[in-house]
């Protein structure tokens, strides 16, 4: 199996793992979980989940502990688009060639269905406390994985972000404020419970979290460079977004050449830092290459 | 000191309680966190975090442990207001007399905040783990707090409240669907936190989950009665908006007298309950009758 082989039915086998916990469609309360449904069914490359599998089997874990994590990570990263689409943030009436949650489903809809995202996602994470085994794993990524979705990740990268539209140029520790939580949080959130929930040392779990730093990075540069350079089509999404809301990027302040040569750095610091973990290194290398050097 | 001083002064203390988890603002997310603050500090009776830390205490506990849940809730309740105010939802300018939040920081920076408290809600009770005690107590006070705010709770309730807008009449299994969701949910979760955290047996936890169903229901039907008979001065908000939005609700159904009936069935059954608890009950029982029989 070459690796665009492999890479194909681990993306599959990740997407039903994640589906495997999406809560049935019943009741008064059925729209909503519809319409969390529809966005989480809407596709994507699952690399958050995926990250998150690989670096645990890298660890030499082989159980199924990982899977309530791995449907969570998605789902934060879900609800993250949905509420990112709305007209009062983005304003992107389709993503991934689909209609976003809002356009189908109403605004208000929209907004209760990325809320129910977020807090099923920790519903689900919770769950696996059910068996009773290993409490402190389980509680540590909780915690990171709380934590690197908030104020001091995620969302605090989405609030400088917002914060940097329709301003001339913005300093470029605040754009790499915004990478790093907007981008590489969730990543890094991924690597590290991978590590946690397989029993990694505290130096690796920091290990890991650079990792996931680097690729978070590059990747989002890339986001950057191919917001101008592909089209429509390509993308499956509109492009030139960035020019069109003002936005600074890495293109915006060193040109596209100066960008990839920074997608090229964080790659190679991501590969070596890859290469001291434990195991059989060679897809997630591919999966890392992949990812950034794509074309669409 | 009387059951008024006493209010008074618990209520101060589950605020500061509250407030000292709130997190510093600084940063380049520095807006989400002014935006959460503002809408954590614009007051409120705080009955959720106070409801929890009263059964906790008629259990027996006298620690701190329970701190990191009381904020929880609260913040969990106020996200869900932020959310409920914005355009796209109930479109309510005021709140406790005060600005609503999208109408001091827009919009976007609104949705951010609501989902940066329901974020900040868990990281904060997951800080709860960092001591090391009682962990299976915290997984499933945890797992409590996620399921009652989410689509089989809270989140479910205000799924249904909102397609019920606009239709000339829901069912009144629907009605006390919305009720037991959108209200009750947390204060179950609240009461039955409480009693979980304390070490409280499953019989316990189950006749507060039933106790404070029927405090919510009692609230709830009171909080329709009370938007057909008071006036914006003394509600603090817009009043006469459920007729505004064509909601049913008990009065509409069953007109206000048999409404009023209805809430002292659930008062009296929920006092009932609360006299087989352990502890004085004395100030828990003046709390419920001094909520439901309040004139704003």
């Amino acid at each position: 199996m070459n690796f665009k082989e492999e890479l194909e039915l681990r993306i599959k086998e990740t997407e039903q793992i994640v589906l495997q916990f999406i809560p049935e469609e019943v009741g008064y309360q059925k729209t909503v979980i519809e319409a969390m449904n529809y966005s989480l069914k809407a596709g994507g490359k699952r690399i958050r989940p995926l990250f998150m599998q690989l670096v645990y089997q890298l660890f030499g874990a082989t159980d199924n502990e990982i899977q309530p994590f791995m449907a969570a990570i998605e789902m934060i990263h879900t609800y993250s688009l949905v509420h990112d689409d709305l007209p009062s943030m983005d304003n992107d009436d389709y993503r991934r060639g689909k209609k976003t949650t809002h356009k189908v489903y109403g605004e208000g809809m929209a907004i209760l269905a990325g809320d129910a995202l977020l807090n099923y996602a920790f519903e689900t994470a919770l769950k696996s406390f059910d068996n009773g085994i290993c409490f402190e794993r389980k509680a540590k990524a909780l915690q990171i994985l709380a934590r690197k979705a908030g104020i001091f990740g995620m969302i605090g990268g989405q609030t400088a972000d917002i914060e940097a539209e329709n301003v001339e140029q913005i300093p470029i520790e605040q754009l790499n404020f915004i990478h790093e939580n907007k981008t590489a949080a969730l990543l890094q959130a991924a690597v590290m419970i991978g590590a946690i929930m397989a029993g990694a040392t505290d130096l690796q779990i920091s290990l890991l979290e650079d990792i996931g730093f680097h690729i978070g990075l590059a990747f989002q540069i890339q986001d950057d460079i191919l917001d101008v350079t592909s089209s429509l089509e390509q993308l499956g999404k509109a492009t030139g977004s960035d020019e069109k809301n003002k936005k600074t990027t890495y293109v915006t302040i060193y040109g596209i050449l100066q960008s990839k040569e920074e997608v090229s750095r964080h790659i190679t610091e991501a590969n070596q830092k890859i290469l001291t973990l434990p195991g059989d290194k060679e897809f997630l290398l591919d999966l890392v290459n992949s990812l950034i050097y794509r074309e669409k």
